[in-house]
């Protein structure tokens, strides 16, 4: 089956918002074992949006809709589907229940303007959103079939996740997909993809690999496609092994979108404590810990020591350290990681040091050059690492990515 | 005119990248004043290609590609075009001359596939990519251009801004467009709206208006048009003069993207230096500082006081005060900001601290319950904000812009 996304607003065709719904569907369609052939954007026009919708149903099995279906009168998407679809717009008594029950929880007074957001083109069917007042519409023609969610994205997920495509799969009898993420670290995918090729010709037909590069690691995505789950999970499991056995000293995790999460989980309920220290990441690690919820059960905190001066008294770095190797060197770096474990009382520490750019280097230490240290009670770890380019951005993500995959490393090794 | 863009990416279509390409190029055109009316995502194959270039040219004035342009051989975008303009590949001198250029200066041979990336359709005319080596050409038929762009984002981005956009301009002979965006902070979008109505129902008619919401503040973005750029500029700066005497108190700064933008704006060269200490924005606002070039001339450095060990023992918050108010209360923020201040040696300080959510939360301090202060040397300014949201990512966003927002209005009112 076949999916086309129409993504509504003219918000997004002025630019002022990154169309994210249409990776976020694209992304879960995708592990649903659903192909999206093609996303569209539109403006909140009548005239657009009926022509982007004939367009699409006649070549799509599915279409998916999103935006357009607030209470203001920009909000227009129902009009033309009503009208495309023949048929009138009245209150639904699911969508109505809904809009009263969430205004009750919030303790608002129910307007006719937010009424209004039950009324439905009769043709449909109203799929309920646990999550806000728009209704979510589910229309049918010819074998084709048409959804329109809210443009909001978290409202829009969880439709995704809980409504749309249940239902497209029971629709559309689809495979079953089951999806494997593997992370690899400190090996390039050209030559990570030389190295497991035996592995890779050798997989069974139900099996599809992935390479997706993210900042300075690689994921492997094993898709497992067939009518029997046990067959497929079956298979997964044989290959993944069999990955390990051939790759295993790349591999840092598996199943998580990203080593902040990683790490999130090695250390969430295992009593251990961490510490950061942070020169040129400038406080990146810390904020990608802290963005995930219970990180105080591991995260004791951190210091940005983005000036020597705080590099000395807040974590005691020596004055001669900095005099003789400079705030960019292996052992600035070492001492940082010691001193805040230390001073803020940690089981681990991760310390970054570096020249993120896109200036501030010299012959000696080119933008790029960074320093990392990760340390526990009996043993301090530093790794030297040259980025290429003078982008601060990627400088900066890769040097985390880096630090954590050094982190994970250690834990890894302290546990075996 | 109107645009419309295409963006080629089987890695679009699987949701693996967000396609911030589309938005990035609406918002450069809508600025330079040419509306884009449709963007649309296709994958890497032949016939989903030439379909939606045929589609696109007969419904609009410039249409733009980006992506298929690599040497390898999933990069097809070139095939399509040639045969839809009924061509042939040729080698091109300016793309061959590019492709060596940047190859010696990378010290690297140069192979028959990188000398492939100088073959182009013979009837398109090569844009010079100073950034990388695949080429951007440029199409004309019967009214209407076509152009195909990298998909890498910052080759894309220099091509528009250096290439793309000032052709177009010269093709289409379009009007000259000016830009003002206002940022506005404590005031809501629709109490704003009714403060300048008078304001904005005077505006002369070369001028529009847009409200662009950003989190917990509101962007005015002025937008003259028109032949003139004298009478424009003078329309333009009559309008924000009269802006400034109905709602001055409410503007934090013009012509900046974000907040930390305009805080790295006002702190560099006047030889002011700042420190920050993070409980619930766990080192957000020092990454959103660091992560621009130069940062280090202002910013010492920060904490982030995750536990209350840390607030005790690196901040200096005495424990009488964590006892008798709680970790998240004015007086541990104010205790926070001066300890950060003092221990760093910095001329301010930021703090923040608070429940974040989704989950923590009490009767008396429910979830999005945050104080935060700001201090100089004499003086320490604290304040309560109560975020609706259980939404952790949101919260931290919003708590960071208050906290810059409250720190620009210090740094106004030392200055008048």
């Amino acid at each position: 089956m076949n999916v086309t996304i129409i993504n509504i607003g003219d918000e997004l065709l002025l630019g002022q918002v990154v169309n994210t719904n249409a990776s976020t569907m694209a992304r879960m369609l995708a592990e649903a074992g659903m192909e999206v052939k093609r996303t569209m954007v539109v403006g909140d026009t009548y005239q657009d949006i009926w022509t982007a919708v004939d367009n699409a149903i006649h070549s799509s099995d599915a279409v998916l809709l999103t935006g357009g279906l607030g209470p203001t009168k920009d909000d227009i998407t129902k009009k033309p589907l009503c009208d495309y679809f023949g048929s009138r717009l009245v209150e639904n008594g699911v969508a109505l229940e809904n809009v009263r029950r969430l205004f009750a929880v919030r303790g608002f007074e129910l307007t006719p303007v937010n009424r209004a957001q039950a009324l439905v083109p009769e043709c449909c069917e109203v799929l309920n959103n646990d999550m806000g007042t728009a209704p979510c519409m589910w229309f049918e023609r010819g074998g084709t079939v048409l959804v329109s969610l809210p443009g909001v994205p978290f409202e829009m997920e969880w439709l995704m996740q809980n409504r749309v495509i249940p239902r497209l799969q029971q629709t559309f009898k689809t495979d079953i997909i089951l999806n494997k993420n593997i992370l690899t670290q400190g090996i390039g995918e050209s030559f990570l993809s030389d190295l497991i090729e035996p592995w890779e010709l050798a997989l069974p037909e139900c099996i599809r690999l992935a390479y997706l590069p993210v900042a300075g690691m690689t994921k492997l995505r094993l898709t497992a496609r067939g009518t029997q789950a046990p067959l497929l999970h079956q298979a997964i499991d044989d290959a993944v092994r069999e990955l390990y056995r051939m790759a295993g000293q790349y591999i840092v995790g598996e199943d998580c979108e990203t080593l902040a999460e990683l790490v999130h989980r090695r250390l969430t309920g295992r009593g251990l404590s961490l510490a950061t220290a942070e020169s040129c990441t400038g406080g990146t690690i810390a904020s990608q810990l802290t963005a995930q919820a219970g990180a105080s059960a591991y995260f004791r905190g951190g210091v940005v020591a983005y000036s020597n001066e705080v590099k000395e008294s807040v974590l005691g770095v020596r004055r001669e350290t900095l005099a003789a190797h400079g705030a960019v060197s292996e052992e600035t770096a070492r001492e940082m990681a010691e001193g805040v474990r230390q001073r803020l009382g940690a089981d681990y520490a991760i310390a970054t040091t570096g020249i993120a750019g896109p200036d501030g280097g010299t012959a000696e230490k080119p933008v790029g050059t960074v320093w990392i240290a990760v340390a526990d009670a009996t043993h301090t770890e530093a790794q030297l690492l040259n980025f290429p380019g003078r982008r601060r951005q990627q400088n900066i993500e890769r040097t985390v990515n880096q630090a954590f995959a050094m982190l994970i490393r250690e834990l890894c090794r302290k546990e075996s």
